[in-house]
């Protein structure tokens, strides 16, 4: 199975604690590196999990509050005294980020010898911000205090796996394998021609991952999540605390686990907890009681989608 | 002895590695707390060391390279989450800090109960950027890439001892201590005045902290680091990077036991460490051979002046 797995790199929400880093994960699909929401301490986390800096093109900020952009400058600067020169990517809600993050760059990475490339989606619909033969990556339009979107990473359609036994049997030269993984057939020497499932096992179905943080919960995303491998969910407080999740913009364990079930999601992830909780473990409880396929998210934690 | 602590936060360099965090240091005299350079993860690194947030009041930063810095914004941020309300000082050379900060306080920090009040000063000449009964510090002009100063913490004089049994056998009144205290003498019932030296013991002579970072060694300084209780300069490379130290603007060990001696300094602690060293003791022998009152920063290091 290829390479499809999300690492935390933090999962505490605003106020920083002994235990939790503020927001950041990295995907890392076939060996290409993703990140959503870069908070202060990203660039440190990424080292202790071993990621590799040059495999990182693109980072998607969930929204602009400081948890989840404030290691931006400092990432991107380090990126300058390693001396990349692939262009980084980064994409956000709205044309705000580049506004704030511009006269900076400018100022301590002045001789940078990378360009930084800023991409602004709406926040109100879904849309593509990312296309590539291995990944398609769309916007989940949230419900926060300020304009937010969460991330759908959807895995491309992969090719058949060649039957090595049917190619040996009919001697098929190595030329023409590309063809039949795209989904031709072949006429054997007699002239007998056999059928592209004859000569294939089908592929693993494509995966997808869904990253749904800063937000209330919003049952208008439920169609597009349908059967969704991995999902994030944030649940930031217990369901005693659910008027303070409603004020602020943010949901309980439970409608996280909620949500997961209205997706029939294979699997949920909660984290962004508040710093208020000294023991997680009382999140993962209240998600279970409705979705029992459900994780602590916890800094280090490598994910399997 | 009243407090007089030096706290090290982070004694790396600009590139991050898994041993140090970048530079920030908290000086804590008389409880009262002062922040020099605040690198990403200072906040971080700040409640591990069980600092409390709401005694520290100024921050003096060196110079604008991200890594002395970029922990400012996440640092302010989340004083405006725990509801503080005094103002809070940040002392910088030259104006730039201002212009590049304000534009992120106001889109992040839109509604902070508190004042952030900046201060530039000249990067040229030592001037007093912060007084008040307890402490004077002082600039000190340093030699780097763009302009740079050191600090120098400069207790105030205390008030003598005064000997108890003095005080008894006399029967002087409480009333009148604050005023021996002050200097004064005192005329006994039998009209015998007693001098001021035989009421009191003298009190510990005032002790003073230098700290010289980011810096190429600056000979000029050392009429006013005589006989410095502790000075912090930094060591970025050993003595065979010299030619590297130089074109970068930084100091070898060496280099920062030279400095030290030809202050007389009491005792040296060296910092600020290049990514390329996996173990710093390499520095701290080159520094002992000039100085041998020298210690190597580490996180969680504290020291008394």
């Amino acid at each position: 199975m290829e390479k499809f797995e999300v690492h935390i790199l933090g999962c505490g929400s605003a106020l920083p604690t002994m235990r939790h880093f503020p927001t950041s994960q990295v995907v890392n699909l076939r060996d290409k590196l993703f990140m959503i929401d870069c908070a202060e301490g990203t660039q440190l986390q990424y080292r202790k999990a071993g990621l590799s800096f040059s495999r990182l093109g693109s980072i998607f900020i969930s929204h602009l509050h400081g948890d989840h952009c404030f290691g931006l400058v400092g990432l991107i600067s380090t990126f300058g005294l390693l001396g990349r020169i692939a262009p980084l990517h980064i994409y956000s809600p709205c044309d705000d980020l580049e506004r704030l993050l511009r006269p900076q760059l400018d100022y301590f990475c002045r001789d940078m010898p990378f360009p930084v490339v800023f991409h602004g989606f709406s926040p109100h619909v879904p849309e593509v911000v990312y296309d590539d033969r291995t990944v398609s990556i769309s916007t989940l339009p949230l419900k926060h205090r300020v304009p937010c979107c969460g991330f759908l990473f959807s895995e491309k359609p992969k090719q058949p796996h060649i039957r090595r036994d049917m190619i040996d049997f009919l001697h098929i030269p190595l030329h023409a394998i590309g063809r039949i993984k795209a989904g031709e057939g072949w006429t054997d020497a007699d002239g007998r021609f056999w059928h592209h499932d004859q000569l294939t096992f089908p592929p693993e179905p494509p995966r997808r991952y869904a990253y749904c943080s800063d937000t209330m919960p919003v049952e208008a995303n439920l169609p597009l999540l349908q059967g969704v491998d991995v999902m994030f969910h944030e649940a930031t407080f217990a369901s005693d605390a659910l008027a303070r999740a409603r004020q602020t913009g943010h949901s309980t364990a439970r409608q996280a686990a909620e949500m997961a079930r209205g997706a029939a999601a294979r699997r949920l992830v909660i984290g962004h907890f508040s710093s208020r909780y000294d023991d997680d473990t009382l999140l993962l409880r209240e998600a279970e009681e409705v979705f029992p396929e459900v994780v602590l998210a916890h800094e280090g934690l490598k994910i399997e989608v």
